[in-house]
Order: structure tokens, then sequence, then C-alpha cells
């Protein structure tokens, strides 16, 4: 049987993924138990490691084989789990990866704190590099990251968001993660300017696509997949991609049918059935899936000026991924 | 008529103190109007800039006569907003320096999300000093704040709260932040560790007599002066000192009535008075004192090996004002 792309990527990064496993563990180190099992419930439920792994292949890219990019490599993650930790609350959500999310089994106050613990214990490991560069831009992320869901909550369920403002927003609180964490291993690689200019360039792009893909999920049969309900964005009042475009160009009648489902956060099943019919009749969906392929594509361009070889082809791969994945 | 020590202080400091002021406006520089009004309801609320105060004043004992000292200071004052907006939210308090709480302007979502960006700030504008060593210290205090915070609440309204972990946790929540501002000011002045060692010592033994002061306050006839109301500590289940002390040393029958009225939550204003009288009776109010005065002597004593003159001397009296203060 033909390997799909997931299973060949995992096949290729298996001992990679092993020992950012381990290093995960190693570095949480809080002071209390109870910090350990909050952080752990988010950090240990399954993860994709994709950040992790996207510094420990960029760094090999770099030609760096020193073993400090398992340890840095999860700062990404920690910030990750930071910013989910505190969106859940945000969003009031359920459920994260088909368990329950944490501020439902501890309280909303343990979860705002242990987030504010990860984001520091990120900035505390990006502080042992000695390195100013990267310490910067480990700090610039967080800053971002903050924004770009400020951005994203205070434009909830306004209906004239435009597709210059999402991918405002998706920058931000997506893409810059991506930028930083392949921009970092470039700074520890101690590759020239040029080479981190690429990889940044590389995880900018694979994070805006990794993000409208993430936007499409929601819309599709597979959201099942994602551990939440589908339309799980719209009924939070987020305005993505797929609904901005087809907003944009629907005809008068049809935007207010369509207005009138999105601006319910209740709607029925086949008042969803409806939304996605008009989403593939005006072409949202179509529209961001294009987006989307572009970016991929400008994430793979970024990769010429590398050595063409076994990790280069997995960062290619995590590209496709970005694009096609189920989950 | 003879000035007060508050008096006596702000007059020395006065130029400091509008300098500060204008780099706390010009380097918050977030992209949202938004970030920028809820950032500054709490930072421009009257606060008493002891922390960016400490910063410049312990980097001039130094000998540093540069003028990023004020740029840097705002770090300390950046992060003690987002830990104040965090815990607010957390304790679900009301009023903060006589003033409604920014998440009930507001609300939670918003308040989590900028109490990380001015997190986040701290730790950019700490990274631009390109001195590990600084980055190291401020990444630290952040951490040990977090997890200070959730030990006080995973221990609210515990009886058996015990003196070594009060100290624990006002050590965290508070002196870390002191401690750590004193520190860097010795690193940014690029004084010998001798003195680095010292302040820090200044620092934390000042964060130790000041937060004691602040707990001894919220069981004195001056706390509306705190702009919270009397007794608000303990209605959120936070055991202190005071109380800590008078339960370990009441008889068993004041003891029932002590932990009665504690457990209480709406205790009346006549049981509040009863609470009152055995924390004089037992000497709960007196030890209190008798420890923060141990810190502030200590602090003092820290300052000893610095050259006598203006900057040391208004060390000390910010030292007695730690103890002193009404508010």
């Amino acid at each position: 049987m033909k390997k799909s792309l997931k299973e060949k990527i995992l096949t290729l990064v298996e001992k990679d993924l092993a020992d950012i496993e381990k290093a995960m563990v190693k570095n949480l180190t809080p002071h209390l138990p109870l910090v350990k099992d909050v952080a752990s419930h988010i950090l240990f439920a399954g993860g994709k490691r994709l950040r992790p792994l996207l510094m420990v292949l960029c760094a090999r890219l770099c030609g760096y084989n020193g073993t400090y990019d398992k340890t840095l490599s999860t700062i990404f993650e920690y910030l990750h789990a930071a910013t989910l930790l505190h969106d859940d609350l945000i969003d009031d959500a359920k459920m994260r990866r088909g368990q329950t999310v944490a501020h439902k089994i501890w309280n909303n106050a343990t979860v705002v704190l242990t987030g504010d613990f990860l984001l520091a214990r990120s900035l505390s490991i990006a502080a042992t590099t000695n390195n100013p560069k990267v310490i910067q831009v480990v700090a610039q992320i967080t800053e971002e990251m903050s924004q770009g869901e400020i951005q994203q909550l205070h434009r909830k369920g306004a209906l004239d968001l435009s597709e210059a403002e999402y991918m405002d927003i998706i920058y931000r609180k997506t893409a810059v993660l991506f930028q930083g964490t392949c921009h970092t291993s470039a700074l520890i690689a101690e590759a020239p300017d040029i080479k981190a200019d690429a990889l940044a360039d590389y995880g900018l792009n694979l994070g805006m696509a990794f993000q409208m893909t993430d936007d499409l999920l929601d819309y599709s049969q597979d959201s099942k997949a994602l551990g939440k309900g589908v339309g799980a964005d719209l009924k939070e009042g987020k305005l993505t991609l797929p609904v901005i475009y087809t907003l944009s160009k629907a005809d008068k009648k049809d935007r207010i049918q369509l207005e009138d489902i999105i601006c319910n956060p209740k709607f029925s099943k086949s008042d969803f059935k409806i939304l996605i019919k008009y989403l593939k009749a005006y072409g949202g969906l179509a529209y961001t899936q294009k987006k989307a392929q572009i970016h991929t594509a400008k994430a793979k361009f970024a990769l010429n000026g590398f050595e063409d070889g076994q990790t280069r082809q997995i960062l290619t791969y995590l590209a496709d991924y970005a694009l096609t994945r189920k989950a």
C-alpha cells in the first residue's frame, strides 16, 4: 500500500520526534505539581510537534550539528501551548484534540497563570542561548501573537472584516510563530543572513498556508478529526477567508441569507449546509485553497538556495502537508 | 510644617518620575488602539512607579550615567501591570486604585491578552539590552511570579497554610520582582558581582517588607486609602501572616471562632472587628510588623557597601516607606 504523506514524514522524523518529546518533559521544570499537571494536559495530548520539528530540521538544513536544538525547539511548543490555554479560555472552547479543555478541568485562574508560566518558560529557555537576536525574535513572537488574538477578538462577528485584515490576523496569530521558529534555527546554526531570511520566509508562508487550511477544515466533512465541532469558528463569531470572500461576492439576496446564518451563533445543521452551498457556489472555498497553495509554493521556493537532500525533502513534504492535512 | 516621608521622597525624585512617565508612554507601542486603551487604564492610574524608580536609583548608585535606564525601568512596571491585570481577573476584584478594574470595563478575554502583551513587551525591551544576563533575570521574574500566584490560588482558604509557605508565596509573587529590578540596575551599570548581589538583596528584602505591610494594611483602618475594601484579602480566601500567626497561637475555643469568620466570605463588620481583636490579642499584627521591620533593616544593611550620598539616602527612605506607608 502506498504510504500517505503524513506517514512518509513520520517515518523520516521518528528519531527527531522522540528526542523532542524527551526535551519537552525535561525542560518544563515548574516548582509546583499543579503547574506540571495543567501544562502537561495541553502539552502531552497528541500535539503534532510541528513547530519543534521545523526548528530541528531548519537548523540541520543550515548545517547545525550540535545537540542544543532539541532543547531550544521546546520554546516554540511551549509558546504554542501557552496561547492554546489562553485562547481556549477566551473562546470558551469545550474540546481540544478530542479531550476536555484545561479550564473545564481546573479553573480559569489556574489556566491563565499556567499560560503565563509557559510564556515565561519559553523566554527563559531563549535566554539560555546568550544570543540577543534569538531572544528578540522569541519576545517579538509573543508580542505579535497576543496582538493578533486581540485583533481577532475585537473584530469578532464583524461582517465587514476585510481580506487584508484577515491576512493580518492570521499572520500575527499563527504565521509569526512559524516564521520565528525557522528564523531562530538559522540563528543558532550561525547561518548567513541570506539563509536566515530564506528560512523565515519559508516559515511565514508555511504558517499562512497552515492557518488557511485550518480555516478550510472548519467547513469540511473531516473537521470532526480536528477534535472539535464542524463550524466551530463561525459559532465563535470568527469570520475566516472562505466566508469573507463569499460575502464579498454574493448578490444582495444571498448575502442577506448568509448574514442571517453567520449572525446566529446557534445556526442549525441545515443552515450550515446552506452556508457550505454558498461557500462552494461563490468560490470561497476554492479561493482560500488557491491562496493557501500560493503560500505553499512560496514556502518551497524559499528552500531553493539550500542544498538538496533528505532534510530539504522533509521540509518540502511539510509544506505540502500544511496544505493537504485533514486534521 | 514637617514634611512626611512620602513628600520628602517625592521632592527628591520629581525629575526621575517625570522621565519615567515619559518612557512609560513611549515604550508601550502596541499595534492596536484597543491594547493601548486597556494597558493605559492600568498603567496610568496613579501607580507609585516604585519599581522603575528603584531601577533608576540603584543604577545611579552603581555609577551608571547613561540615559537607557529610564527605558529599561519600564520593564518592571509593565511586568507589574501585566500581573495586576491577570490577578484582578483571577480574584474577580472590582476596584483597583479607586477605579473600576479593567475586566469590568472591557472583558476577560481582552484583559488576559493585554496582560500577555505587556509580559511580552517587557521581555522585548529586556532583549534590546543585548545582555543575556539581564534577559535571564527578567524571564526568571516572570516564571517565578506566575508560579507564586498559582501557589497562592491553590492554597486559597487553606487554614493550614504555614508561615514558611506564606513567605514562599510572597517571595515569588512580590519580592522576586523587586529583587530582579534592583539586580538588573547593577547589571546595566556593569557593577561588580558583589554590588549586584547587594542590590538584589536590598530589593528582595524591600519587597518582603512591602508585601507584609500591604497585608497589614488590609487589617487597618486606613485600608480605604488602598482603593479597595477592608478585609479584601480574607474575603478572597487569602490567609496572610497576621492571620496565620494568630491561628497558630489561638486556644481551641478562639480558634474555632476565628475559623468560622475566616471561612465565611460574607463575614459581617462585627465579625471583622472580632477578628481584629484576636489579631491584636494574639500578636498577629505585631508579629507581622516585626518581621517586616527585620526585612527593612536587612534592606538598609545591604546598602552599606555603597557610597554615602543622596541616592543611597533616597533608597534608605524607600525602605522606611515600604514599612510605614498607609496606602
